[in-house]
């Protein structure tokens, strides 16, 4: 049963939008579903493409964008559909005969269990299909309007004015904010003035999806396979069980290149990756998508028009280009994409001040800083002559001891508005203020089943408060001081006692409230350990309790000790209205 | 993106038909979609419902069913939106308060772990709305005639002529084969003068979906309570979080009752609900469905119309009733779908002899005789007076000690043409012949990962057989004999050293398979251990190999040494053509 489309939400592009978001990418679609979380307020997504993305591009899907596709309510359908990278393989010129190449390690992807979620192989279009689907099974019934180019805008002083083509006729859309999400060459970014600064040289790839036969044994396997003259490979298996991507180095872009590597035929990239895979071949029976994608490390310095009430933001690779050799464009988008929506939706829906808007470039320019930095040494790692790394397992040594990167976790944002100083850390050590909230198993009481904590967060722009009780009375004295808003505010209680042992009805009622028309009790607030699952010893958190504020894109932003009800109402009072 | 429907396909009921299905209840949808992966046997389902079940009926999962969902892909989809069944509890009256109850025990529903899957609680509606998903995507496009009766049928000497009322007008379809799926008041079971027999009388349940308010604690958990004069309710939370269902006795049906219990109000069914829970209450704010289901324990003594060469099959409700106590209406008629349909499918195909269609009855009729004998103690002992078990504890005992019966897993079929005799057991003592195959994790050699080889097993009509290698070349001795038929055998090979030991490339050509038009290999044959997966310790598999035979219903067929390649093929010949 599909839903039924909005009778309300105009089916032409209106003439005034509270958002505009230009581009269908990643970030674009991450932004566009959630914000069509949020009912009251008119978003539009224009892109330039007549329909659906079809084919190609990024393709890696690292567990931090698997937990994200969770609160977006996909993430088991992504599962089930993708290829699982469980092991990575180093493959390096055989010391005795160096012209051939030999397996040197095989290393596990996530040697320490840094999620509940896998890192994956995916199509971007299939996650941009579900992203789509999302949106028009949200509140807003959103749909993209496909076939509309974003020509240029004009900042006003309480709007944006947006020209756009569609049909080969130009019109202005007045638009209170706009979502510049329109990838590397980013007119939204040259509209604001912003320009993609670093590394003048851009890098070669030549990048293949293959259905083909081999004596190569890991072309199943993610590897990365280094030839004695420098060349590489970077091997990536794609969902489905036959399909393997070749991203083939094709070296440095000389600076007069005029397009000339761009040309490159897809023969001469098969031929250099059998010369690389030598003594193994490749026997190629089709591919189905090929491309010469060219990049260099870029970023801009600022995600925004102005460090005042800014009115523009860009996003993903409009801010930051960089290989695509970690893996990275698809999942620091979705994420750049998040990051906005969920504050321009607080925003205009009146629950938070403007100035919450300032902190995503803040936020997210030092996320691309960082990406970048990785990128540069793991890119001239893999590409650096095996005789010259200071020791044979270098390569090897450096993927395995910064895995946390790659899989999407070293973000920790700084103090801001948003993100409280650490004082009260000690109070809950795995639950580091700023970085993402780590699921842990626990169990319902209400019905015992063990569920986990973090998969009830989804994506609809709500807070979420944590109150892991003491074993004394100081959480229920903080319950009585609690009033809190449904529709702003996700409220939930954690035992430290094993669940048989919580007596339900002696619960404070703010943790059993009453829903919907009917006035029924909601049983799914309050949890408990058992069964050898103690998340508070998995967790770090002190007996005594803990208060644990997690934002709508699931960040840690304060811990606090359950007597600091007065903390928690003046840490929100810093954010909001 | 939803496939186009087949343009071969007849878009009306023709006069002909390969397997005419009657009813699209659980069993009718089972095997409607089994045979849809035939796309060479016209097979068409008729219903008298205009459309879709909409609402009410059974609503328990066994594990069983979910490890069948697995194979027609939407285990991971029902498990998402179901209620888990993750304990049940059990109230009594209070000894020294004898009319108020309190709870005596809690206790897991699955203390040993029996399946990966769990047990769950999803509205019936939703599991045939998937079977028919599968239907419609399968290669014959198979879409159900709503709104077509079942009338009568006549067999003749190679056909079944079927007599059809479909907008007030009567016609002939001539079916090679007719599936009865038409429910406890089947006329197709009139129809071949099979009789429903057992007790004559009837027990009445009033059945109700309540949205409530109460101070009763367990609302949200499965219970089974009994008041102190021997009433007593069975309380199922539903998935969705707010709704419970309760299945409140209304005692036996006297003969004379001539349909007075049907005509119970809803309001009598509450009231009859709060004396039981005394000292607690229910108010009820809502009762999307309710129902007076009378149910008595009865059986036919074959599910066909003739020991030779039958022609009609009935299954599910049809052959057998019970109560919903043991929740296994849904399931049971399932498992009676899905045998008797690959086995059609089979036959038509030209794949197996016609006396593989007499296995059905003798298979199925055995597991309802058991279903009926586990039924009756387990509804007499809910309805015992506390007072007359044999020990307090009695009831509770009985759940744990059985558990693995209404999970689903009891059934063992006994040797016949698709069972072979266990003769050679010891050498899988986990995969015991005539149970379903209990699947474990391995690693897939081609990329390292760990998974379920169950679930590699999908609906597909065909026969599984893993190889499980000795350490020396036995395993490669048979493979040299092996020859098999893509289509209608899954041949897998699982080394017991751990997966980066083995040397995929040296594996024999049979495990690695060139596939499609392309004629790619297929990566996907070769497993093993590792990571701490042992299948070879988990399932008792001799060190030597074993070769294990499962049939298309995941049920293990045959154990065999691997020296036995003339045993294997002269066990298919005993079933093939
Ligand atoms: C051709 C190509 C191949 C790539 N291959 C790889 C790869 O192999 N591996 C890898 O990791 N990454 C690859 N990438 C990069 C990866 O896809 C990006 O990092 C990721 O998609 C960034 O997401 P985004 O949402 O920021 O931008 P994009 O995905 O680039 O989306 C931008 C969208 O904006 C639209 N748009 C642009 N201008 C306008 C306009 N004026 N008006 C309206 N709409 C507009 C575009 O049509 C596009 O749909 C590739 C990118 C491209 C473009
Ligand atoms: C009203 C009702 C309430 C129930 N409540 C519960 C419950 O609360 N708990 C529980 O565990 N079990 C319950 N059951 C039993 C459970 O639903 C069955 O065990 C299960 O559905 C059996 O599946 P089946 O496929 O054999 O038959 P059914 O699900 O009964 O399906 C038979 C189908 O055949 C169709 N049909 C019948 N006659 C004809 C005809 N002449 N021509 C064409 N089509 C025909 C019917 O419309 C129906 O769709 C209930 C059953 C019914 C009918």
């Amino acid at each position: 049963m599909e839903p039924a489309a909005d009778p309300e939400r105009p089916q032409h592009l209106p003439d005034e939008v509270d958002v505009l978001i230009v581009g269908a990418g990643p970030a674009g679609l991450a932004a566009f579903a959630q914000l069509a979380q949020f009912p009251g307020i008119s978003t539009r997504l224009i892109e330039r493409r007549a329909g659906r993305l079809e084919i190609g591009q990024a393709d890696g899907l690292q567990a931090r964008s698997i937990e994200s596709f969770q609160a977006f309510g996909f993430a088991q359908r992504v599962i089930e559909e993708s290829y699982r990278i469980y092991s990575m393989a180093f493959w390096r010129p055989d010391p005795e005969r160096p012209t051939e190449i030999v397996r040197t390690r095989l290393v596990p992807d996530d040697p320490s269990g840094i999620s509940e979620f896998p890192h994956l192989i995916l199509n971007q279009a299939r996650v941009l299909d579900y992203f789509a689907e999302f949106a028009f099974n949200s509140p807003a019934r959103a749909v993209p309007d496909y076939g509309v180019e974003f020509v240029g805008l004009e900042v006003t002083g309480d709007a944006v004015l947006v020209t756009v083509r569609q049909n080969d006729q130009e019109r202005v859309i007045r638009a209170k904010y706009v979502l510049g999400c329109d990838g590397a060459r980013s007119q939204v970014r040259e509209a604001i003035g912003r320009k993609l600064v670093g590394q003048a040289a851009m890098h070669a790839w030549g990048v293949m999806d293959v259905l083909a036969n081999t004596d190569f044994p890991d072309f199943r396997t993610k590897c990365a396979i280094q030839s004695h003259d420098g060349r590489n490979i970077l091997l990536i298996p794609r969902e489905g069980g036959y399909l393997t991507r070749f991203y083939v180095d094709l070296g440095e872009v000389p600076k007069d290149d005029a397009g000339s590597v761009r040309r490159t035929p897809l023969v001469s990239i098969v031929e250099q990756a059998n010369r690389i895979l030598h003594p193994y071949r490749i026997e190629v029976q089709d591919v189905p998508w090929w491309s010469v994608y060219e990049v260099g490390h870029r970023l801009t310095d600022k995600f925004h028009d102005a460090d005042e009430s800014p009115k523009v933001f860009i996003t993903g690779d409009a801010c930051h280009t960089h290989s695509a050799k970690a893996g990275q464009g698809m999942n620091v988008s979705i994420q750049d994409g998040w990051n906005i929506a969920w504050k321009l939706g607080h925003v205009l829906d009146g629950r938070a001040r403007p100035e919450l808007l300032e902190t995503y470039s803040a936020e997210r320019q030092v996320v691309a800083q960082n990406l970048i930095a990785f990128d540069k040494e793991w890119s001239a790692l893999m590409a650096m002559p095996a005789d010259q790394m200071p020791d044979p397992a270098h390569l090897e040594d450096f993927y395995v001891k910064t895995f946390e990167f790659p899989a999407g976790f070293m973000t920790q944002y700084q103090p801001s508005m948003l993100t409280a100083q650490p004082t009260h850390q000690h109070l809950a050590t795995g639950f580091p203020i700023g970085k993402r909230f780590k699921s842990a198993l626990v169990h319902r009481v209400s019905d015992t089943t063990p569920v986990h904590l973090g998969h009830h967060a989804r994506a609809d722009g709500r807070w979420r408060i944590y109150v892991f009780a003491d074993n004394g009375e100081k959480a229920h004295g903080l319950a009585a001081e609690l009033t809190v808003q449904e529709a702003w505010f996700d409220l939930k209680i954690i035992y430290q006692q094993p669940f048989a042992e919580v007596q339900i009805q002696k619960v404070p009622a703010v943790f059993r409230p009453k829903q919907g028309r009917l006035q029924v009790t909601d049983w799914e607030r309050i949890y408990a350990t058992g069964d050898g699952h103690d998340i508070f010893a998995e967790r770090g958190i002190s007996r005594d309790g803990a208060i644990v504020v997690v934002r709508p894109d699931q960040y840690v932003a304060n811990v606090l000790p359950l007597t600091a009800g007065d903390e928690l109402t003046s840490f929100f009072a810093g954010i909001q209205v």
